[in-house]
């Protein structure tokens, strides 16, 4: 049985991640900050460090000696992330982190990358090939750098890697105040959701599917970056749509009752084909994966409201 | 007067450099493993501090408080640098430390590149805005995927930055076992130097003059990369030519006698354009530091004669 360290385990994609990685097979060590969430299976093995702590860190590995790594953890503060100093935190750690796990005889590295390395100005979809890697802040840089050192280190060190580059996630246990738990909660709340034109394409993949797409990704033998996305461009107003449909509230959303913003890009939609060929996967329907969205929002907002 | 911080104090292009931004007018904060080196200024306030213990050169940084920094440490082991692990690590150590010395109130940052960031593929001077970064080496790599993240997120944290990138260095205190002492040495020992056909073109500059460039990158008020070169495409051949004759030994010099290596690229030359119109520096003339260097060495040995 394959042993694997997951960094970030307790997060949003970490946490169904450790689920996909237990149904491969693997023994799976989790690594998060403070004490085990609630809601994790008893068969994770839980180890609570600081990954900025490097000393600690190392010494966790140095416990565990597993064989596999996917490194999930990153700053995560909703917004501030994409500008903040703590990218070049996350980099340093995320490369004696490496190095560490190397030398205690892992063998292969998952990490999650971003859409936000990719040139974003054009409008056709995203493509590990063909679009240039040209990302427009310190949190797309820093990905894309580390992903860099990486591609050159771990061939020479036997370590085989690769890379999953993230679009647009939702589900359970999402930010709240991220676009799809905002839209949700909204409408289940009755409350009016004024919007811009809704017109931006991106591209949303549910959370559980995320996470599996990188479980495979770590069992395959695939070196290098791969996109992990739907692969179908949808209007943020047609995902909106099919949320208040969902709900049965499509009378509360307001369109074109907020302007547009100039500086999001126009589509942000994954190129697939490498990861449906070479990874052999594909995600389950979105309409189901919708609904399901929808049911746990509603059951977290009744358990609150029964705590209250 | 500016104090600044100068790590790789008591390497070979730290000493020059330390020189050369007194004479600037700086107040010269050495960061260097072990002991003050022989031969360094008293005016020069060493700090003996390993750079890859981020608690103790945060500590020293913390003290000094310094305007600014040049950053030239790095793995150096001769041949093994290009792709040692190690790089991960002077990654990583130089994130934490340019945090720290922003944290601490620093305003500049010079920091030591390389030509090894460009592809090598081609035969024209090589240029910061035309040619194509793309490294062949976890060195390489690692130098330019510092780069990346220094450029993305200095202007948001306020920090002005320049980026120097090295081509071939020669002078005093160069390793033994480098191309220009091996020559020297070699033929100043009265032995034959068997070589290549020396056809490869490079770009020769004295260790002063390299420093004295970084001194006036680091008073210049640039932002972005530089080369640091003397821009003359110089046959190996030429090179030695030159050296064999300054030793006044062109007899023992036999080219043609080893095959040349397939894997060095053809050329490697500096475009100075930059460098000389936006710096303003241009180096010394090449035959007086040729005559220096050999001297230099000279002297070197007879110390070296008088003591056994």
């Amino acid at each position: 049985m394959s042993s694997v360290v997951v960094t970030g385990a307790g997060g949003f994609l970490g946490r169904p991640l450790l689920a996909a990685l237990m149904r491969r097979g693997c023994q799976v060590h989790a690594l998060g900050r403070g004490a085990v969430p609630q809601g994790i299976s008893k068969q994770v093995i839980w180890h609570p460090v600081d990954l900025l702590d490097r000393g600690a860190t190392r010494n966790v590995l140095g416990g565990i000696r597993a064989e596999g790594l996917v490194h999930l953890a990153w700053e995560t503060a909703h917004g501030g992330y994409w500008h903040s100093s703590a990218n070049l935190d996350w980099v340093a750690s995320s490369l004696q982190m490496l190095r560490d796990f190397r030398e205690y005889g892992g063998r292969r590295v998952v990490i999650a990358g971003s859409s936000a390395e990719y040139d974003w100005t054009g409008t056709l979809a995203l493509d590990e090939e063909r679009t240039p890697l040209r990302p427009a802040s310190p949190y797309g840089h820093s990905k894309n750098a580390l992903r860099e050192i990486l591609g050159a280190w771990a061939p020479q060190a036997g370590l085989s890697w690769t890379w999953g580059r993230l679009f647009n996630i939702y589900g359970p246990y999402e930010k709240p105040e991220r676009l799809v738990p905002r839209v949700i909660r909204t409408l289940q709340g009755g409350r009016k959701l004024a919007f811009d034109d809704g017109a931006k394409i991106r591209d949303f993949l549910h959370v559980d599917d995320a996470a599996d797409a990188f479980a495979a990704l770590y069992t395959s033998h695939f070196g290098g970056a791969v996109n992990i996305g739907s692969g179908e461009p949808l209007a943020i107003k047609s995902f909106i749509k099919e949320i208040a449909e969902c709900i049965g509230r499509p009378d509360l959303v307001e369109f074109g009752a907020l302007p547009a913003s100039a500086n999001e890009p126009v589509s942000l939609v994954a190129s697939v084909g490498r990861l449906r060929e070479e990874i052999g996967w594909s995600p389950q329907s979105r309409q189901e994966r919708l609904r399901e969205t929808c049911e746990w929002w509603q059951s977290m907002a009744q358990r609150t409201a029964d705590r209250n």
